[in-house]
């Protein structure tokens, strides 16, 4: 089990990341376990590229929220971890389903946590991107 | 001198990405040059977060947009380069008076083009931000 | 089942790169499958550091020998794959029985491959070293 | 000017890491300086890969040298940074006359390090190797 059940941890986002809905309401976080989260982002035009395909930002904002809230999910609404790198490989084109980031901590240690997402078109198993990012961990 | 002018290079952008100016026109081309361009992106609370500091995703869209400017500027109007990988430093807590992307080309292959993009808030010279990036060229 | 068999693409590893057993035999391919490859670093004090910890040159090493073998094992033998990027997170200090490096290919296209490999002390899960690469494909 | 002269610099790298200089002096520190290092990596034939190129881990070790020593010549022989992350791009193949690694901190925190690395080759302007490195800062 995550230190925060996933109504804590989405309580937690929706008070202090409202920006995460500015527009209207599309990431949504689906679940959260040891080290472990799993975020989703509802297709919507907003997201569309010529072709068809999600735009970047919106899969690395997705990446960098996931992993956010798994850390959050595992330290515990404590205060604030800091983005330090990410870093993505673009894989495919997504498709318009929807896409399910799937993140695990690599690392949760007491200054630095590290993790991967591996993004997905919802209902399919081939990789649009697969990430990582590093974290600064607040003083504890 | 680069392939396509700044104003070449401007209006192809508007007519092929006109969603860089959803919901407003921030994103600000200001220089092309040999392997090189500048985009600044204006301050607006949307790209707000807690602390008065720019979100992360505005920030990669920022270098994602300057370095294809870049590229497109450098092999003209033909086709569309494919975005491979991102790469992401975050260093500093950027400011609210907008910031600014330098990038530079540091191969522009046949295959393969690969830049560096260095963000600072406007007016001064601390980087916020240091992304590399790699763009699959289309076949010429 | 991968292209070439585990047999063949040692025979190729060694025939083609034979700098890989400079020094000694210490590279060793363990397994190959479709998109994935196994590799051992067996332990040395050449590659030791203060501390007792395997120095990051050795498994980055490592890392690329990994991924090129599951490259070879799944393209066949005929042509080079270049390396265009790598990019490793140092995750905890090494034991010394030797690193086991296990990798999967999320993408083998025409032009374009992407591996990630995950290091782990021999005997242990705990991982050491998560690397993801980019290899720019031979023209086929 | 740096905390460190250049032969203090040199000193402690020879004394703390006599691994650098493992079957002959390859590896020279030629400048130090405020944020920055500069280090040279003579040709020998152990570092040549088929067709004449340097070898992948010769250049990685290089950029992870450079960027450690540019730190400690900025903090001091106080205490040992450690290598978090290293991203590289590979941009083009390098001759055979010894590398130049030009580095520069973009970030000396308290708790994190950043550095970038430029690889020429000798007596060249073209880049080989463009290189970042984050370095966790022991606790001063």
């Amino acid at each position: 089990m995550s230190v925060m059940s996933l109504d804590e941890t989405r309580d937690f986002l929706d008070r202090e990341f409202p920006q995460m809905h500015d527009g209207g309401r599309f990431y949504h976080l689906e679940a959260v376990g040891p080290l472990t989260a799993r975020m989703r982002l509802d297709h919507h035009d907003r997201f569309l590229r010529p072709g068809g395909t999600v735009s970047g930002p919106a899969m690395m904002a997705l990446a960098d929220f996931a992993l956010y809230a798994a850390i959050l999910a595992n330290i515990g609404p404590v205060a604030l971890a800091v983005t330090t790198s990410l870093s993505f490989n673009f894989l495919r084109r997504p498709g318009t389903d929807g896409l399910i980031a799937t993140c695990k901590l690599m690392k949760l240690g007491r200054r630095l946590a590290v993790g991967e997402v591996r993004i997905t078109t919802r209902g399919s198993e081939d990789l649009v991107c697969q990430a990582t990012g590093t974290y600064s961990m607040p003083p504890r």
